[in-house]
Order: structure tokens, then sequence, then C-alpha cells
């Protein structure tokens, strides 16, 4: 059975344009939010350990997102995470949100482990990945997932 | 022969996150800015106008952007913008940008024309339309661009 | 007996600098989302409503912020707010933060209640100023609050 | 004589909130690229090196700001840092701003210098507050300044 790690954020003032709709660039805030979030209260590694002690980080490789429905300011966003594939030092994740029942953003998104120290990818350590596995979602119909 | 925009920014203190490099969101920050200056100084549509007096706006679609290697504080980023299709409300960009020869961000990015009254996406006006097709780029051997 | 409005929120990566501390003009956004959740839930005054349909607003009219100690990615800041004096058409706020014990800034923050349709400031709606003087801390002994 | 930083900055549609005007926090944004323009222009002291090199910083101490006018999409800002005080450790400025004639911000704006390494405030280096002092600010008829 795999997991789904789900959160709820608060559509704010600081995340709205002059139409009152969120600025896209704010989603990514969120979308990060929702990582960290995993890591922390999902995979039970604190972000802010994993960045300030082990001196790692996650680097964005790729990203790929439609954008299906405006979020207005004092909606609730609602993310859905989960893991589509693990790599020996990548994590390509999907990462859905809602406002409601109706879709706001689809995410593929794609970071690695890095090391702040050399600046290059790592291997996922091993505990971190058997806690990642648990989040990895079945592959879709038909194949590859997503 | 068609014509790209480029901008070039200085990377902030602002843009950085704890490693010393940009957090990605920004980087979608800068993405705008180039969008902004493209309709203001390359397309002779002040953005500010478009915006608040003609109440129209350019939300995303889509994004699709792949990250080859990091910003750092005191970078200067470099950034190319080419048209890659014009749809009768939409327009898929190719936004390019470098640190020196160095890439640092590959986006497609497709944002659609729409109206601040109706939040329903309009055609693209005819005289705009003239104007953006002058950054259009010519397909890339081998068939559809990018 | 005066009322405190008091939040919590997570110190995120977003939130941090190159040195792995709060970037300053983050706390604002802090402070205003503290702004915000005091309407929405110590007022009972839906933040987003008095914004998008009263078509209101609470510009700054004057921040004096005093910064005790950083606040570091991982951390949780305590905000506490109090009503200090409430004028015609403003507000001044008493805006602390905590990181534990240990205080992290202090702030005594005016804002105006504007209209949107005028840009003018516009008294405080009687119904709200009653629910805010719940908040009124009593002045300090000696004097003058704050 | 004594020399002012001026610089000019855009209203981007990342610093406007659902009425059009500058979200002020982003206003603490536009201050800080003044600084970091005033080290690397008018000190001939690199910020992104002085940051990721040499490992220090310019933490805030407190702020003191007046808004008198909103700034709105389009616009464009005008800023003048001057210095208002050397302390050992601290700097103590003035940072005003202007949208055409029209006053927008005015800060005191106060920071010190402080080394990554120990946390701690650590007195301007001599051969920076020399350059700092071709700066300050002549005192006000009547006495203190600002």
């Amino acid at each position: 059975m795999s997991k789904v790690f789900t959160v709820e954020y608060p559509i704010l003032f600081s995340h709205c344009d002059p139409a009152g709709i969120v600025y896209f660039p704010r989603f990514f805030d969120l979308l990060h939010r929702a990582m960290e979030d995993w890591f922390t209260f999902g995979l039970e590694e604190r972000f802010a350990d994993f960045v300030m002690e082990q001196r790692l980080g996650i680097p964005t490789v790729s990203t790929q997102v439609d954008f299906m429905g405006p979020a207005r300011f004092g909606d609730s966003l609602k993310i859905e995470l989960r893991v589509l594939k693990l790599g020996r030092t990548s994590i390509e994740l999907a990462i859905d949100s809602f406002i409601g029942a109706q879709p706001c953003f689809k995410a593929k998104h794609t970071v690695c482990v890095f090391s702040q120290a050399t600046f290059k990818a790592i291997p996922i350590p091993d505990d971190l990945r058997a806690r990642m596995e648990t989040y990895l979602s079945p592959p879709q119909r038909g194949g590859v997932p997503a």
C-alpha cells in the first residue's frame, strides 16, 4: 500500500497579485513547503537538520507543471505528494494541488540529494530511501507513472 | 529574421537560500520579470498598463523547466526569450538562462491572455500578436520547436 | 481584561538567507500573516473578504521594529499581537515575537483602514472597532504604552 | 561634502498586492537591494564577496519607517541612502524613497556588521569605515540627524 502525503495551506495576501489570484512563482513556495513538511512529518527526517546539520540539500533537477485553475486569496490549497520514481541520487515526485475538488496545479517535480560541501549529487541515504519507498506510487495502468 | 529578447539581472541576497544558491522559486520571479520587460521594452506594450489599465493578464498555463546549474549570490543571470508558438489565446515561450556561458535554467513556458473581468482566456489582440510574431523562433531542424 | 492574540509559525527554508537565518524582510511577511490571522480568527472578520469583497485594506502608516535575536531555519516563531491605540482611522499594534523564551523582534506597527475605491483612509467600522477594543492593551505603568 | 547614494528600481508585478500597490514587506526587499548596491557600487565593497567570501553580514538592529504614499505597479522608485551615524559595530542609515517628487517611504535603518562564524557583531573594518564616512550626512540644523 503506497502512502500519499497530504497537507493544506491557506492562500495568504502575500501570495496574490494585482488580479487577486496567486502569482504563480508563489505556488513554488507552497510546493517547496510541501516537500519540507513531507521530509519532517512524512519521512520523519527533520528538513531543517537535513540542511543545517547534515549540510545536504535537494536542488531541483526539473519541474513540469500544469496550472488548471486559479487560487484566490482566502482559498485553502490542498497538496498531495507521491513518489513516482527513486533514482540513485534523484527523486521524482508527483505534487498535485486542489481547491476543494477543483484541480489547481499538477507538478512532476524532480530533485536530487546533494552535498553543500561539494555541490555534487550524492546517493540517497539508504535509510531515507527506505522511508521514501513507502510513498512510491504504483505504476499507472498502461505503464510508466505520469 | 526572428528576434531574441535578452536581459540580464543580478542575483541578489534575497534570491539565495541557506546554501548560498538561488532558491528555485525565485528563478520564476526572474522569469516573470523577463516577460514583463519583454512586453514593455521588446513589444513596446507597457506591462503595467496591460494589467492595470487594460485589466488583462498572462496567467501561466504550463511550465517545463530544466535546471542545469546553480546560480550563486553575486552572479549575473542572462535570460533569452523567444516565441515558440502563438495559439489563438496562448503564447508558448522558450526562456533560457545563463551564467556567463554556463546554462542555468531552460524553460518552455506557456501563458494565455486573459481578462480580469471574466477570468477567461481571450484571443491575443491582433496588433500585439503582430509584434510577438517578430520573436517567433524558426522551427528547429527536424521539426517542431523544442 | 485585555486579550492578546497569539500565533506560532514555522521558520521555513524560503525565509532564510545565505547565513541560515531569517532574511529580515521575511519577518514582515510573518508579521502581516499575524495581522491576517488576527482579523480572521481573533476579530472574526475574514481578512480575505475584507480585502476582496468589501474592497478595504490596511496599508501601513509606520513601523518601528527592534530585532533582538536571529531566527534560524527550523525554529518556531511565536507572535503576540496587542492593540496599543485606536485612532479614528488608524490602528497602532504591538507585535512581539519569540523563539522559545528568547525575544526575536518587537514591533510597534501602525496601519489605517482604507478604501480601495478611493485610496483614502476611512473610519474604522464601528462593529470592527468594538471587537478590536477587546485587544486594547492597558497603559503600562508610568504612562504611554510601549 | 557628504555623498548621497541614489538608485532607482522599477516596481514589478511581483511587488504588488491585490490592491495593485506595493505589499509593504516588498519595500524592505528594495531597501535591502539599495544597501547591497551601496556596498557594491557606492563603497566599492562587493556585497556578494562580503557575505560569501569574507563570511560577514549586516543583520538589522532596528528599523523605523514612515510610509507616506503608495507605490503602484509600473512606478519607478528612487531611493536615496545617507549615513546618519557610525558606531563601533553599527551603521545608522537614512533611506528615503520617492515616486517622482512624491515621498514614498522614509526609513531610519540600523544594521551592524557581524561575523557568520561567531554570529557576533564585530567592529566595522577600518577601510570600510573610511569609505562609509564619505556618505555621512551633516547633522541637521537644530541637532540630531533625522
